[in-house]
C-alpha cells in the first residue's frame, strides 16, 4: 500500500534560518515554498532524493501564528519532527483500507497538500503517537 | 550526499503491540528484529518500500529499561517519532562534511547499526530539534 517515505515534516520557529541550516549541513535544496493559510503554516520542501516511486523531502514548517496546529506543537514540544508522510498510489483506496483497520481518519476525504499532491492525515493516537499523512503525488506514479 | 530517507525511528512502550498495529493499519511487514544492548533497545524493522538507493523502513523501538535513551524519551514525551535516518553512500565522507558545516557529531566515527548498516548520530540541537542518523547500508549502493 505504501510506496515510500514521502517526507518528514519538521516544525521550526524561523523558516529561513532552518532552510539555511539544512542546506549547509545536509546539502539539501529547496524545490518549493508555499503558504497554506487553511493549515496555518508557511513551508519549504527540500529534496532528499528522487526514486521511481517519487521524490522524498524534508518539509520545514513555520506556523503563521501561535494559535495554529504547528504553533501549539512548538509551544508544547519545541522544535522537532511534527509528522511523517508516506506515498500511496491510490489515496482513496488507502483511506478505506486504513479506516477499516480501526485507525481514525482526521481527513475522511483527501484534500490539497504541498507540491500539488492529494493528502490526508491519520490520527496519531492509533499509530503510536505519530501524526501520519498519506500523500498521492500528482501525475504518473 | 543523502540518497533517501532510510527510516523513521518510533519509540513505543510495547514492541509486539506496535508491530501488530503497524502491520494491520499500514500493511507493513517485519523484515528484521534485533536487540541492541549497548543502545538499550529492542527493535523491529518494517519495510515500507524498496528503491534503487535502498530500502526504507519504519523502525519500532522499545526500551530495555527506563534508564536508557529511549526509556527517558518515553518518560519525557510519550510514544512518537524518536529520530530520522538518512541513507548515505560514504558515511565517513558525510560525517567529515557535516562536521565541517558546524553540526556536532554524537558519533565522530561510524558504529554498527540495524540490518548490518554502519550508522552515526548527529546532534539534534544543530538540526532543528531532530535527532538525525546517517545510515550506510551494507553491500552495493
Amino acid at each position: 500500500m505504501l510506496t515510500r517515505i514521502d517526507h518528514v515534516g519538521i516544525a521550526c520557529r524561523d523558516l529561513d534560518r532552518s532552510i539555511a541550516r539544512y542546506e549547509a549541513a545536509l546539502g539539501l535544496v529547496v524545490v518549493g515554498r508555499e503558504v497554506h493559510a487553511d493549515q496555518g503554516v508557511r513551508e519549504a520542501m527540500l529534496r532528499v532524493a528522487d526514486a521511481p516511486a517519487g521524490t522524498s523531502y524534508v518539509q520545514l514548517l513555520e506556523p503563521l501564528g501561535p494559535d495554529t496546529p504547528v504553533g501549539r506543537f512548538l509551544d508544547r514540544r519545541g522544535e522537532g519532527i511534527h509528522h511523517v508522510g508516506y506515498g500511496v498510489t491510490d489515496i482513496e483506496a488507502a483511506l478505506e483500507s486504513i479506516g477499516a483497520s480501526g485507525v481514525r481518519l482526521i481527513d475522511a476525504r483527501p484534500r490539497h497538500g504541498s507540491m500539488g499532491a492529494s493528502i490526508a492525515f491519520l490520527h496519531p493516537a492509533d499509530l503510536g503517537g505519530v501524526l501520519t499523512e498519506l500523500v498521492q503525488s500528482p501525475g504518473p506514479g
